[in-house]
């Protein structure tokens, strides 16, 4: 097969057995079309390959010009964060469920990876979040987060105190549970169950959605998406807070942290099959009605 | 003055230096009216007593016609749960500020504190919780609750998975960030932050709050206050929430551990001046519009 | 057989040819249990019956010791409205897809009717509201409602101004294109779209749901089912409003009219099959989680 | 003064008496800045002023570099709507309330119009929806929207059914009371009180938002502000729809109707005072905490 994808790196969801005779037989699929096939140690589980093709996740996005994940939204969540610094694009297959990100099932796959590698595909850019921690004007921490990042009392009951600036500007200092910051990608994710709307993927926005405010007019909020957002705890509460990105756990907060939230300089790249769509996963995912009759 | 309240206890917000004047205030008051008078320890700081009239809140139940609240909604919450097992009533005396329950302030306490001795009081029952942790078919701990019992996600990123039951019919297994189970009472305080429904204090019932539940569709759900709730975890979650009642953190839960969560057989007694309006301080508290011009 | 329901009306969704063989069914079914049948004129429709056994549905409730729907839940709700003055009890035969009220399926409706007619049943108990238009102190009109009161602006844009109140005690004065007073009946209907919370329906409580209301902290407020419940406009919005009961349109309401909402002195009674359980009927309905694996 | 701004128009809330004194001020103040003004008829009320210097707000948009409008939000929305085809910026002066829009109040007035003429202001774009009706493959309608569309169910009980496209790509079939579709300006309104979120003015983005939508998980929806947005109703309900722009009632629909709603291809232009910040009227208009003490 005449294709641009030469080297493809293949990535499976953890101790996953059930996804054996998928990894395989897109394996062999990719094998067929002549590509230059490398994995990473979980799909290494499931196929018999030289150690010289069995990498770090970082590795692979070095060395490929394409990224397969194998596995749930979970799986190529994880490897979009690994994969931010490099501009290798992603495709994501499921495990026979649709996912909001990977649309790809095992039983078109055949179909829908061949129409990728011949060069149909719909090609999708995604904002990410990077979130530091900024410890007396030094940066201590630093991580990714392709759905949200969320801040969450941690232990003690009782509300946090969490004051909010968007590009230095105070926003407001809300008593809550918490806050989530997400991207259009985590829009239909946690932020969703908390009261947030839903965003299109292609939005350059991020919502900020409080946690059981006691404010009840403390609502949802989106702003543009190259907002620089930082949190700020009140002194009695800063060390009860948790911060985690896509549900990784960051290292604890001191007092007089500050949090900075922004989009990351890099954009996801998703390849999609080209009948693609945003709205029909929608109401796949969210059980709304079927499209009318006509 | 001829009262059936003899003899009164008073209960003050702990580590509060500004409510000196009014403790004093209401000493002289109620010495003025003849009235024997015993206190607990944060109230003696404020005013000069005998060592016999300094006790336990509990020895104050046990020994008072009437007991007086002093401080905020958090103050009358503690006393409240410290007295269900006595029949004796209670005042609540705010800090300048009207709160849900607290509803005399310091200005009008004169009048309003005579009106009440002498009989001319509108007397209210409200339900308070009980709350068991069964292990092995044993009760290991017990806690009251007069705003709400709320059980968290603890520590670890990701939902937790809970199994509800009613009067051992099961409900719903629940992915989210915890459950709120709150009184009439405790339906203006946390519940409401987490969407719940306001109710009428002299309601019998009892209010389910999802918090942030994965599934969009799992709504608060308001049950008789007759009925048995019963909270089960399953398996890998289990040891990772917390339990709390009106803020107190109660015992870790270990796996296989049943909560039963149900009305406490006594009630709390509430007097309110004569002039009581709950939908008053609901307005008041919430910024309601005012009264329509007429 | 033995039966304590000697004579049985069956009243039927209008329009609806596809319930042709589920009536047939359930009319060969009554008449081997030697039982005595008149139906509505819906009904007429798919069995030929002698026109003294067709009646009006308040003829069928003089006359009859049970009342079966078959239909939806708006065929039992219509019928719920008309029996309110009679204590005629009340079994709602689904269509193929359960409902909240009409729980017994045609595959079921051999075992499950003969169980009933043999006694063996769960009856229940739901409140039902009656809606008077009080003009000049007099009754001008009066209507009752299964599922809910609706209040709604009408034809202008802009907002409407609604008064509550409740026992004759001001709730609020709020501005919102609406207003739903629900049974716990209703709370799974309309008022669940408006944001009300799920009431269970053993609660004597009605609950007030404001539409789109301006001011965010104006919540859904469940009060007593023994409350009255006066909707006044304020003066220039009075004409715009429209009044409907369970989707029926009550006459205009003109300036200084007064709504008047409170508890049918009478009560719905359902019969429903033994194994009736309504949180599982909530599962279904609201896609909840299966019940967890034992 | 020397200004860029030679002839400015003034726009007045219509029938306000209350206004006269503010109007009247800032006429001195900017006939002693020598500019040129003219007036709507409107304004005309309030200030004397030769034949030639009143006219229709069209009329003044085409004649003036800049337009000052007098009054509270809706005058300075209902001015936008009508400049939207001009590329005149606008200043929207309050009466004594600041509002989301008009936020130089009278005793501001002096020094911050001053600050205006002298060059010295925050220019901020928002943008503004355009509503076509097509008929038979014909614009038959079109009507400008700077807050929102509102569609609504017209006088007969029950939902609507709303199909719903963006980028003539089907989203979904709604049963509801109806949708709003709003601008990041009207996010603080109308679509605030159907649940949707705050979008600060600078996203170009649009928000729909379902109002009382049947299927719980239908929730708004944020997309990009290039979006097409078409509206189709079911057969039956078509005739029983309401549109309104900004409160402006168009033409009733009829069957087979399509509803485009789109960005108007001109932005409107605010001028603010330099120390404009839309953070902090959130924090005033919807009564958030105050800044932290520092």
């Amino acid at each position: 097969m005449n294709t641009k994808f030469k080297r493809i790196g293949l990535i499976s969801k953890p101790n996953a057995t059930d996804i054996s005779a998928t990894v395989q037989a897109l394996y062999t699929l990719l094998i067929d079309a002549n590509i230059n096939i490398v994995v990473d140690e979980e799909t290494a589980h499931h196929i018999s390959l030289p150690s010289e093709h069995i990498m770090s996740i970082s590795e692979l996005a070095d060395q490929c010009d394409l990224i397969m994940s194998i596995g749930g939204d979970g799986t190529l969540l994880s490897a979009a964060r690994a994969l931010v610094d490099k501009k290798v694009p992603l495709v994501g297959i499921n495990l026979g469920r649709i996912g909001f990100l990977v649309d790809i099932s095992p039983e078109e796959m055949n179909v829908q990876i061949r129409q990728i590698l011949e060069g149909h595909y719909h090609e999708e850019e995604r904002i990410i979040l990077n979130t530091q921690i900024i410890r007396n004007n030094t940066l201590i921490h630093e991580q990714s987060a392709f759905n949200e990042v969320a801040i969450h009392r941690l232990k003690s009951p009782g509300l946090i105190d969490i004051e909010t600036y968007v590009n230095q500007r105070f926003v407001n200092a809300q008593r809550s549970d918490g806050l989530i910051i997400a991207t259009p990608t985590g829009s239909t994710a946690y932020a969703l169950s908390g009261g947030g709307p839903l965003m299109h993927p292609s939005l350059d926005a991020i919502v900020l959605v409080p946690i059981n405010p006691h404010t009840l007019s403390n609502r949802p909020l989106v702003v543009d998406g190259k907002s620089e957002i930082g949190i700020r705890f009140s002194q009695r509460d800063k060390h009860e807070a948790q911060l985690t990105c896509d549900n990784v756990i960051l290292p604890s907060i001191l007092e007089d942290d500050l949090i900075n939230i922004s989009r990351h300089e890099n954009k996801i790249h998703l390849l999609h099959p080209t009948n693609h769509d945003f709205f029909n996963i929608l109401r796949v995912k969210l059980d709304w009605s079927k499209a009318p009759q006509t």
